[in-house]
């Protein structure tokens, strides 16, 4: 397998550290998002969507979701289970990591692609330009104020978002929060478990990957 | 288990489409969106984030994301696969349906959420009002009009959008095309593919659950 990746970008490292926490040293290949070698003739060849992280298998075939991504590696590598062990323990990983993903990932992204003048008609991803829209960013930033105070009542007083097992929807709300400094947002001090979950996350070998 | 559903909208409709071809008779209880009754203290004790649909499993525990719902019942009965039944088919079912999400039904969302009278302030759903921006209305009609050919691109010459197998992609796409209408969208003339699957997506008994 090899995982066309970008170090920089909060999307790819979703799928690294879930490869990592499966104990998986995955080749990789880097993509320049920053020149925009995603949209060239040689990665359009890989990923037509112009998008990381996208994963060649062994026959060939690339898949370019993360929740793809992860349920693949999860189906042949089981152990340690990050969606779940049981249907409904993966039930609500994938419930909790949809929800993270609209109303952190997206609202983030909403607020960096619609006003950061480096990303001028890229207010989407993929292989079409598409221009700012600055209400669009704004309204970002005004939905994702409700994103810390919800992960905060998700964590009460436990280890991690799902009780005591560490799951994808731990990785991509990591994700999220390390995401959120590029727009000058951070865990405000009312969220205080929130604020210790990220550095015990912030801790764990993967966050390196 | 208990769906808490609403006939007319899209996206109960994929769980309810998805039980169906399950073999599955899910008791239902009616949400009236139209009156906002998804917004009532009563719902809000079921899912707090207001939205449907919202399956209530026999221990209570409720799940609200139909990719959750989706695996959930695929685990509970995997007969037929709709997601898949191995790890490269799920993977290839995933990664579609989410590409179908976000470039169909999130397009489609745009278009409705910040256009229409009955809907002003309700830009996105859940507890939170938001205004809409017409903008992005406008930004959700030019982006759908790569839908449908991506999806003619996808079905070339197969029975279903993963070839033989009909699966979750299918059941997705079905209602993103049915709920196109609803904004005046409709398979191009140029899309025969997309038009012949439609109408044998519709002759299925689950497109009338």
């Amino acid at each position: 397998m090899i995982l066309y990746d970008c170090k920089l970008a909060p999307s790819p490292r979703r799928a690294r550290m879930f490869a990592a926490e499966k104990g998986l040293d995955l080749e990789t290949i880097e993509v320049d998002l920053g020149s925009g070698e995603q949209l060239s003739e040689l990665f359009t060849q890989v990923n037509p969507r112009c998008t990381v992280p996208a994963l060649k298998l062994d026959d060939g075939t690339v898949i370019a979701e993360n929740i793809a991504i992860a349920d693949y590696l999860e189906s042949v590598h089981p152990e340690p289970p990050l969606i779940g062990s049981n249907p409904l323990q993966r039930a609500l990983t994938l419930e909790l990591n949809a929800r993270i993903e609209m109303e952190g990932l997206v609202a983030l992204a909403e607020i960096l692609r619609n006003s950061s003048p480096g990303m001028k008609d890229r207010a989407l991803p993929g292989p079409h330009n598409y221009a700012q829209i600055p209400e669009l960013a704004a309204r970002g930033r005004a939905r994702f104020q409700n994103f810390f105070p919800m992960l905060e009542q998700q964590l009460g007083s436990q280890e991690f978002l799902l009780g005591d097992r560490f799951s994808m929807a731990d990785i991509t709300a990591f994700v999220v929060t390390e995401f959120a400094t590029w727009v000058k947002e951070s865990i405000p001090s009312h969220c205080p478990s929130v604020q210790a979950w990220h550095q015990r996350i912030k801790a764990r070998p993967s966050a390196e990957a």
